[in-house]
């Protein structure tokens, strides 16, 4: 492994765990804190890279699991990469398809050597072991990658959750034996579920590989807020200190601010264009339904203190129109807003961290106020 | 009226009768020829202005009728007119709401007060007489309006459309009386069907009127394209010189060129982000439906002499993915160059135009290669 990689910590909060820094990758810099949004299936829907850019968003993801179905690894590779495939020449993740394929597949069987499952898409049995996963990550070529891991569903017993984890472990090194290229880094995950010495096990033996990044699975998978922030708090400040830490699938503004406390970095969440779907927006921490009445004449912006495209062209009411009308476009415009409302959080909370004003400035978030 | 609009002729064809010009309006100019894309509901499907300003496309459509019906004109003059409504400072027109209420509304009793119908949208019955459409047309405060006319089918007899024609004329008379803004232009429609000696008649009275332009109604009604074709070249003529020439409705490269030729200046057709919903893209004059599985692994643009959006940044076997996968960015991505090929076509034609070279260089598209 040779340099492409690197993280600084930059700053650190004199109250909290929370630290400020800058990870490097082959495609650019991610500044952390920061919220990424997920381009599931190579793209992050109805928004264009350029659109993107304009968020301020810096570190996409991908969905191994999906594009392995559709249209494939290796027309991905064919294609130069998902980079270029999807036209996004910033950095990239794609996690491992095991949280998918647990979630979203049927008729699975998991064993030590992978899981099988039936394809949703045209039922044909495929199976992922962690070499096939890494495989398939090497090919579509994101900056980051990560272990292929049994997540258990919650709740699960402790007996459950103890043998899901021995499993991750013992794929996580044959995922380590698989990944063959250095412009890609592998990121091992903490399993563990609701379990803090389950999570306190997995995160001491992940640490004893030596990645340039490492993330925490398994959480927000129903469990509720107060479990997430506990085995968070549990399990953050056992990864390695000079590598940057990922809480998969975790994007509220309460459950980041949270956990940027106890020492992560990077977030994703499909939430601001789910949201989007449905006409909500993220407006300073709530969720607004735009197609609610009291939206159809209020000619301000979303949020009047946000520099997004949507919240500098156009008002409520006109989004309101646009979803009454079922425009496609409100989609578009109003997942720009929610994305940069999420990275926008994110970036205020660094500035904080920067400025040493982190536990003041954001007391009330984290309950200490 | 004062000085907010006018046309300055630039060049013309020395063969045929097209020409070359610029019209001024107050939100800008229109260099014609030029298509020009429609957002019936204040928005151009899936695409935002800023994207829309990339495609080339100056003048931009709406249509009175469906506005009126959501989210009505009261609400649209609220927020400051259409163009800060939907974002677009450009030039903009709206139709009378003429076409729609014939060809969309149903249950409808036509009188010479007016037209009335049975909203689709609550079942409210609607009355909209000249006057309500300039006054509508007033409210949303597009640069140009359109002068409410009777629409007939495509076949009617001789006496029918001539009954229409002569109502249209009733009517042309009562929207002038009507029309209050003097920075908005009202332009007068030809109506005929495929009948040129009433086609003649109406160019004749219409002339009479000092307006800012003239447009051609009734045309792509459900006619075969020759007869589309024999009717423009037979009404251009008779439309005055000295304004811009507008033919509704119209909006392939094969009817737009011939009309070009036949003295038209300006285009609309909701062809471009019509057909991307469908999936298919319009390239160097043909469609191509990109589902089709020959583009799967087609790792070329769209068009590579194309300077859109798109077509500087993705494959052919990237949308062709995104459509599989029912990704609505597909649709954005495809309209963008859509858009961007009607407008460019036209764009070349005027080139053309300025150069002399119109007849030569287009011979095959007029037919006379
Ligand atoms: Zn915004
Ligand atoms: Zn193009």
């Amino acid at each position: 492994m040779g340099s492409h990689f690197s993280y600084t910590c930059q700053a650190r909060c004199c109250v909290t765990k929370a630290r400020a820094g800058v990870f490097h990758t082959p495609h650019g810099v991610v500044e952390t804190p920061r919220f990424m949004p997920v381009g599931t299936l190579a793209n992050v829907k109805t928004v264009t890279p350029a659109q993107l850019r304009g968020t301020g968003a810096q570190m996409v993801l991908a969905n191994t699991y999906h594009l392995h179905l559709q249209p494939g690894e290796d027309l991905v590779a064919e294609a130069g990469g998902l980079h270029r495939f999807m036209g996004w020449d910033g950095p990239m993740l794609t996690d491992s398809g095991g949280f998918q394929v647990f979630s979203l597949s049927e008729m699975r069987q998991i064993s030590d050597e992978g899981v099988t499952f039936r394809s949703p898409r045209d039922g044909k049995i495929i199976q992922i072991t962690p070499e096939r996963s890494i495989q398939i990550q090497n090919a579509l070529g994101a900056d980051v990658i990560m272990a292929f891991d049994e997540c258990p569903p919650h709740p699960a017993t402790w007996d459950e959750v103890k043998r899901a984890t021995d499993r991750t472990m013992r794929w996580l090194e044959r995922c380590f034996v698989a990944h063959t290229r250095t412009d890609q880094a592998l990121f091992p995950i903490v399993q563990g579920g609701v379990y803090p010495d389950l999570r306190q096990e997995a995160a001491e033996a992940i640490a004893q590989y030596e990645a340039f990044g490492y993330a925490i699975g398994g959480v927000s998978v129903g469990e509720p807020p107060e479990l997430i922030e506990k085995i968070v708090q549990v399990t953050a400040p056992l990864l390695p200190e000079d590598k940057p830490r990922y809480l998969m699938g975790v994007g509220t503004h309460k459950e980041m601010v949270r956990a940027i406390a106890a020492g992560v970095d990077l977030f994703d969440c499909v939430i601001p264009t789910r949201l989007a779907r449905h006409g909500a927006a993220l407006v300073q921490g709530d969720r607004w339904n735009l197609k609610n009445n009291r939206f159809r004449r209020d000619f301000t912006p979303l949020d009047d203190t946000c520099p997004c495209y949507t919240c500098q062209n156009f008002t409520r009411a006109y989004i309101s129109h646009l979803l009454h009308a079922r425009e496609i476009l409100a989609f578009t415009l109003i997942s720009i807003h929610n994305i940069t409302e999420l990275v926008r959080f994110t970036q205020r909370i660094r500035e904080a961290i920067l400025g040493d004003r982190f536990a003041v400035e954001f007391a009330e978030w984290l309950g200490h106020g």
